[in-house]
């Protein structure tokens, strides 16, 4: 059955997600690209960027996981850009240019409908107005079978996990204190809504842990 | 001068430091004692149990810098013990038996006062009334020029942080999730109060990072 997946999700060593203050020059928000130093490197993300190289063990195993059997993606709207409101008519297309790593549908949670945009390379973004419930049946009829990744932020993934809809969750702890932001976890009783930590490896840049459901 | 430490303290993955339905039976709440894994076995605490042997390595080098240059003691009430509101005449002397293994003088936040404890093997547990100002200022001068180790737990030492007043903090993140209990850092800014993290170590067992106030 099609499951809905977070992979790679960093946070903090005190458990944010994303810096404070983010905007167009900031998309992570202040101190948030330090929080995926761990990815960067990697051959999975390396190769996302075009280029060739990157390294391999662990972290990039984690990275790779993340792109397997993925027929669909969501996220919230804060990720998707840094406009907040209705839609201004700014042509924004999202952070990752004309062909965006996904190549396939991207659901949007947003509460300002808006035309879908296709892309180059196969992704569509399109703009879900219904709720996470809505977003994730779409996404899994247009994944054919496949799992749904649900790519963040926090305040997304915090949604469907106090929902009980995500299957698997992979976090990565960073190694950079943020003092402010979005909290991932802070609040959830993960273990009361069925979860179980069920793989906990350190690297040198970050302890990555994966959280899953109980069926 | 006489800093005031923190040294070990351990968190879960999702930010927790002691586990929820604290008791007799489980001073560490329900799934606390697995956040101390990293500790158990080190040659530090082995002695502390009066055992021989041990593991040394990075967890034993941070187990025992939690006992280097330390003069004097501060806990939180909760820490002491189980009990809540005025003390009971049951004669609840701490969890550490007859000889505890702080071996000088441990003030006792607290809004009950009580007369000093003293124990065997140079302990003697003060009650404090007066604030965390008043506690610490009588553990610095108990120090002699040592410094003074806060012990815990999460409430106090979300105190005494707030109040600037934490010279360095070392937190080991365990291999566990608790989904409640008492957080340590949601909502405390540590970069605006002006901590930097000054190291950051992993190991199989622990993610070891350590805070440190700019002067």
């Amino acid at each position: 059955m099609s499951k809905l997946r977070v992979h790679g999700f960093s946070i903090s060593l005190d458990g944010y997600s994303a810096g404070p203050d983010q905007s167009r020059e900031e998309p992570l928000g202040i101190g948030g690209e330090e929080l995926h130093e761990w990815l960067v490197e990697t051959q999975t993300f390396q190769r996302m960027c075009g280029k060739p190289g990157g390294t391999t063990g662990v972290d990039e195993d984690f990275a790779a996981r993340g792109f397997e059997n993925v027929g669909a993606w969501i996220m919230g709207r804060n990720m998707f850009g840094p406009q907040r409101g209705d839609w201004p008519d700014d042509g924004w297309k999202g952070w990752w240019g004309k062909n965006p790593p996904y190549h396939s549908d991207v659901f949007v949670l947003t509460h300002h409908a808006r035309d879908p945009i296709p892309m180059e390379g196969g992704t569509t973004f399109h703009f879900v107005t219904e709720g996470i419930e809505a977003a994730l049946q779409r996404a899994q009829e247009s994944a054919g079978g496949r799992d749904v990744r649900l790519l963040g932020g926090a305040s997304a993934i915090r949604q469907y996990l106090e929902a009980g809809l995500v299957g698997e969750m992979h976090v990565a702890i960073g190694r950079v204190v943020l003092g402010r932001g979005e909290h991932l976890l802070a609040g959830i009783d993960t273990l009361a809504l069925g979860y179980a930590c069920t793989q906990h490896v350190t690297t040198e840049k970050a302890t990555h842990f994966v959280l899953t459901k109980k069926s």
